[in-house]
């Protein structure tokens, strides 16, 4: 069989902004594989079907002098994320070929490697409404980490109330449900009247758009909150700040207003932090996964019998990865950001 | 006997700064009180010894509408606080007369209360170096804020490192006082060059005078930390958060640099909270006294053996007790601040 193009997106300049396709990541069709040659090595060859494009693949485009929760992405090598792939080759006993995988990938369209070096490799299926591509959103990384950090720290009471921000996101969006079944009063946040609506599909009791409603006067209003689920930071969390109980819980799961660049939000609030004994939890959802692994059967029957709802923003093929990088970070996809690799 | 003169210290106005002696606290001498036959109904008649002087206490100064975690002071009567008294005559069979006592007292040189409107009233007794005024101090309300939120909080290993702000106040030397019998390395920051030889007097390892060293500069040296004990919020809560330790935890105590007005400062590291996976708590003592008892027994024997140090900033007369009340917001006192409200 002729060689195949491997095409690649790569990380090509540190953004100091927000990252632009061409400039800070550029698609590279010039690398070819023989999918029935090519050596494994005891390995397999996977072919990428779906990856994700989560806000947190920003902080990975920093300078590498700044200290970060993950490794700084090497310029001039491809961007790397959850994804799914199906194995096309492999001399891997406990993977056949065929075979349905989660796991995070270098962003082209077939990358060979041992099972050890693919981080979070797991075999993946479908049932009900758990599609292929669900498992790189609501039941793969974003809703684990909506799931994990929800049991770990919510420790929710019915008829309290949570304040979500970035709700209409998988992770946001997810963090309703999982309020709502806990018999919670939930006030969620979008930037964008859409957004706000889907945030309403799913459950949400109070939905603003934050670009037309000041934070702080709905949470007056209808608050004071219990919870505060934090995925922007700024004026939202120095909002929650002073409108929340005592003995609040602060689920710090990203802060996206800080990740392209530009003033910092001046805080005026964080001296209520102790004042009324909130507690604010930072999380990496790697860290509490191994405590859960009810996400991966139960929490996942859920997705699949329809209970947990989610949608998806999908672009199509790997060229387009970075457009899909950029209306991320401005909050300009509708669902769970994919990039379809090839039909699944 | 003729009536007794009893000086009182008055709340007079809001400050929207420092609060000023004869502008926003005067001391008013126009009552008297007639000690053998003002009528207790049941209570008891206390002369009021010494006061405590808490950085705290400028929270109560705000606009009454300004949510906080105790009430506004209400403009036009005494200032109120933890401090220790006599029992002079008394019609509760529970304390007697000659009794000594600690508890939350209204800023006069006599007061006549039944013993349930005394906040925290309690008995108290002196032994080595435990004197009466220890209980407004190391043996009380900041005594106590360190030793409950450290026991609470701080989940020590020995070896790991610990930052204190304001490390020469009450509250900051008792805590590097805890902190080293964990086995700790501690980082101390103060304000003059006094201060940090204070700070090193009770054991600190590393000492600094922030208003001369960058903090950032030194915790990146002497850093990662593991623990963050904030006094002061700003700039050092900026700095401990990017070089701290993964689950690093911080023990948000107070937030001096924010309580006499101005411009707050811009944090640029509260991103760090996720990324690092920083646990913050906010507390305020009343909450967790209950749960360590034995603060009052077996931690004061390590005071009254001299093995916990303390030093005292004491201002002689309730009518010098503005310019107390100022001079800690400015960081001027050295040691724990008192009000010799009379000979003890």
């Amino acid at each position: 069989m002729a060689p195949t193009k491997n095409g690649r997106l790569l990380y090509n300049a540190i953004p100091d902004g927000y990252p632009q396709p061409g400039k800070h990541v550029i698609y590279d069709d010039s690398e070819t594989i023989d999918l029935d040659n090519v050596p494994l090595n005891g390995g397999i060859l996977f072919k990428i079907l779906v990856l994700s494009i989560d806000p947190y693949l920003r902080n990975r485009m920093r300078d590498p002098s700044v200290r970060g929760f993950m490794p700084p992405f090497v310029v001039g090598t491809p961007l790397q994320n959850g994804g799914v792939a199906q194995v096309v080759r492999s001399e891997d006993p406990t993977y056949a070929a065929g075979t349905y995988v989660s796991g995070s990938f270098l962003f082209q369209e077939y990358v060979v490697a041992n099972a050890s070096d693919v981080s979070g490799l797991r075999p993946v299926q479908t049932k009900g409404k758990l599609t292929l591509s669900a498992h790189t959103g609501v039941a793969g990384m974003p809703g684990a980490t909506a799931y994990t950090g929800w049991k770990e720290y919510a420790k929710p009471k019915a008829g309290e109330v949570v304040f979500v921000t970035a709700g209409a996101g998988c992770v946001g969006a997810t963090v309703i449900q999982l309020a709502k079944a806990d018999g919670l009063k939930v006030i969620g946040s979008a930037g964008s009247d859409d957004k706000v609506e889907y945030m309403k599909s799913v459950g949400a009791d109070v939905v603003f758009n934050y670009k037309k409603t000041k934070v702080a006067d709905v949470l007056q209003k209808e608050g004071p909150i219990d919870i505060y689920w934090d995925n922007v930071g700024g004026d939202s969390l120095d909002a929650a700040l002073v409108n929340c109980n005592k003995h609040a819980r602060f689920i710090e799961c990203g802060m996206i207003s800080v990740y392209n660049g530009g003033e910092t939000y001046q805080m005026k609030n964080l001296n209520y932090i102790y004042q009324f004994e909130i507690q604010l939890h930072g999380f990496i959802v790697l860290t509490l996964v191994p405590k859960y692994p009810e996400f991966f059967t139960e929490f996942a029957d859920r997705v699949a019998s329809g209970e947990i709802k989610y949608n998806e923003d999908v672009t199509i093929g790997l060229e387009n990865g970075g457009a899909a990088l950029e209306a991320i970070q401005r909050g300009k996809n509708t669902g769970k950001s994919l990039i379809a690799v090839a039909d699944y």
